[in-house]
């Protein structure tokens, strides 16, 4: 399985990565350490030392710089050997890949690709923590499966009748109907509204009018997903043609949710999520409400891929059959696809 | 290593399989689900879904029908897709295979080969839980081990005098002298006096005379051992020769035990048993003491079965030596690869 | 990675092998049972019972013999099958490997290589826990990495300074400068001299004089580090021009440490270690205090290398960069290549 190269990578939360403390994480099989520099500003250095192997993430952070804490060789954060102990030469080929990092909305990007074409415009619009706007919950979990089987599930909400019938009680609506699919330069975009919704008890306003209801989410290379829904008077549906509606004009309900998978090795991923409700639309109680939610759900999608994820890997010759909902999917894998080949690289995998 | 298909494997002690609740299991490196449709009768599929390989075991049973919950493909008890969800037509090959599969004296038999082929008259005449001559208590046990290297075990019972040295006590006898082994059409049968043997403290009857054992067992493809003992009259052993007495004359100690060694992959296996006494030689006291004793037994087999599964493994060049005990072994070993032969198909081995 | 197999291994502690327990090892991937024969003499055999691949080392103590406790084969120290129950005659070929083996300063020495040549005076002069003029601790530590990778570590001290910062709080010394290194005959000899080193609190003697002190090892074939330590007026470096001292000359702190390494497997080492003060130098509470301070080092180191071994699978191509501390590393490990050529003879690895 290949992935895109060419493409902004979350390695972490920015909490994460702490002042002093090195943070190792894996991207596309390699090892990778992240530190921050004296100033704050994180810096990504391949995590193996030139001498003899060890690991920068046992390291120590020495003012903008980088000890590798087995033999004492000090790393500058573009990735060359400031210092060799015993030996005063330090010859040129004395250095470790760096990696173009970008901090931004609460997440660490990191590019896999060509350096020169690291561009931060192609950043994801996530909203991240601190957004004015949201009130965020957010976590991160680990999939022992590779990241292509969740972007496949988060590219196919009709899995929400199934895997989700407990949690978020999805009713048939997700399975009988197929969404809106667009595609995008860098993506898919998802649209869906389910008409003539009861009101669900406690809910704020309106208590007894039913809504129409629209969620729509792009799903993003590498693999990140950022999706509002929200709740319309009815009619709104049919008003917009089944098209995106504006959301200042919800009268409930508008909440935001980012998400990024992150391939860390061929049978690893980590997962990275927040979600949480706009301001005019709720407030902590129900931020915590949603991440508790998103809790019982999020492992009910990790039961279940983990699980496809080990049939898959004893059955070594079996195909998949493709159905209507494969759409999105479909279209997302060849994007990638396309992206694989332009790259002219091949992600090793083993 | 092959094991035959054409054969009836214990696949679940019927109690396992509940209704309403998928039952997963793994025979010859194939993952199968099993569950009950409305009217309890168990059914056999491939558990791994046509569309994207979930497992049909996380599945949901609904009537005669089980339904994927990932994406929600519904199928028939025969492995047919009855529905697609978004979709209305289903093709015909959507489907998945569906194992003949047979409910009796307490087990669940599934046939492994040639659907033509699999004909109820060849199952083991094991004695059932409910079986109204028996107090049986039953267990199952989980090896880390290939089933042929428990099957040898148990086409050799020399090995009781040192394994089980501490648990049945067994003596010398079992090592030193050889059980009368005869070829059946599809196993063998292994016979055994040992004569005159003083009476153990706490026997129910006939306190103080010693008596002639008799321990006799059918090892039946695939991997099915069913066995019964008895105490008989010193001269018992003289006058059948040798040969398998009337179990109605025994004057005392008669049980029987069914056991089942069922491949589930190249390193994994597991052992259905069950054993009691006759209910004019014992009652439930005596069972649970069998039982007792039982466990202590395997655990015995399982540790030394393991070991010698990972002494294998670590040294594969290594050949063994046959002895003169190894004459049952050798024999059952011969009727599988003839077997395996006869089918022209070998079980894939990783 | 290849080992010379014509050396001397640690197998074990001396007390680890009991009378009556036979004691499972690994060493350069066989697998090997050691076991007391009736006066106490150890014995070492090949771990797999020539008939069905048992480990011995579940097998039973029979005087000067050894059962396998499968099927009862019994084995004499030299090998040999003595008994095969349920048959008259041993075939002759019925044997397993029997390892030359030495007890001495508290180890089990086992020959791996051509028993021809199996001289116990190649047996380095470790100093035993016994010995009248040492208080010495103890103890062992499984690695999950190579033993090459802790030889490697044991050849350069300049780790010292990083990966023992908290424990030994060692200087810079180790690192920014170099130690005398001579080659010997089976080994490397390291020697350093560390000039006018303050006073510690609490030392013993001469409390505010500093000192200078030396430090001196030869690592030895096949992975045994044999290190003494002392502190000596100030000019005592200069007086033997960098050389070793008489350490009868020493002032205070005379300790040694005798340690070895054996390769369990390719990824499995086993590190043994004694450590402790010249009786003139210490008593109990010093060698409890630097059995303390080992237990940290230790692990410091295990934790550096394992992830070294981590990091070192992960990346098959990369290539480590050597630097001037490798001078002993260098040599020990092209002595070591040396041997493995002359023998004609490569480990098999995985």
């Amino acid at each position: 399985m290949n992935y895109a190269r060419n493409a902004w990578y979350v390695g972490a939360w920015s909490h994460q990565v702490e002042a002093g403390t090195p943070f190792a994480m894996k991207i596309l099989n390699e090892r990778i350490v992240i530190y921050r520099q004296a100033n704050g500003t994180p810096a990504a250095l391949e995590d193996r030392c030139v001498h003899r192997m060890a690991p920068l993430s046992l390291g120590r952070c020495e003012g903008d710089r980088l000890r590798c804490m087995y033999h004492g060789l000090l790393f500058e954060p573009d990735g060359r050997v400031a210092q060799i102990p015993g030996q005063e030469i330090v010859p040129p080929k004395a250095r470790v890949r760096a990696y173009p990092l970008v901090e931004r909305h609460s997440w660490i990007w990191i590019w896999m690709g060509d350096q020169a074409l690291a561009d931060p415009e192609l950043i994801p619009a996530a909203i991240g923590l601190d957004h004015p706007d949201y009130i965020l919950g957010h976590g991160h979990l680990d999939y022992a499966a590779e990241a292509r089987l969740i972007n496949d599930n988060l590219c196919d909400f009709s899995h929400l009748t199934y895997v989700h019938a407990k949690s978020f009680q999805t009713g048939p609506d997700h399975a009988e109907s197929l969404p809106r699919i667009t595609p995008l330069k860098r993506g898919i975009r998802f649209e869906r509204w389910v008409r003539n919704v009861a009101a669900r008890p406690g809910r704020s306003k309106q208590d007894t009018a039913p809504t129409d209801n629209f969620g729509g989410y792009d799903f993003l290379l590498p693999g990140v997903l950022l999706m509002w829904s929200g709740s319309f008077p009815v009619g709104t549906a049919d008003f917009y043609k089944d098209g995106a509606p504006d959301y200042t004009k919800a009268i409930e309900g508008v909440t935001f949710t980012s998400q990024a998978v992150t391939p860390m090795t061929d049978r690893a991923s980590r997962y990275f999520f927040s979600w949480g409700p706009h301001r005019d639309h709720g407030d902590e109680v129900m931020r915590d409400g949603l991440m508790q939610l998103a809790g019982m759900a999020f492992e009910e999608d990790k039961i279940m891929i983990e699980a496809q994820q080990r049939v898959i890997d004893e059955t070594p010759g079996a195909q998949i059959m493709p159905i209507a909902h494969d759409k999105g999917v479909t279209l997302f894998n060849r994007l990638v696809e396309h992206m694989v080949r332009s790259e002219g690289t091949a992600t090793a995998t083993t």
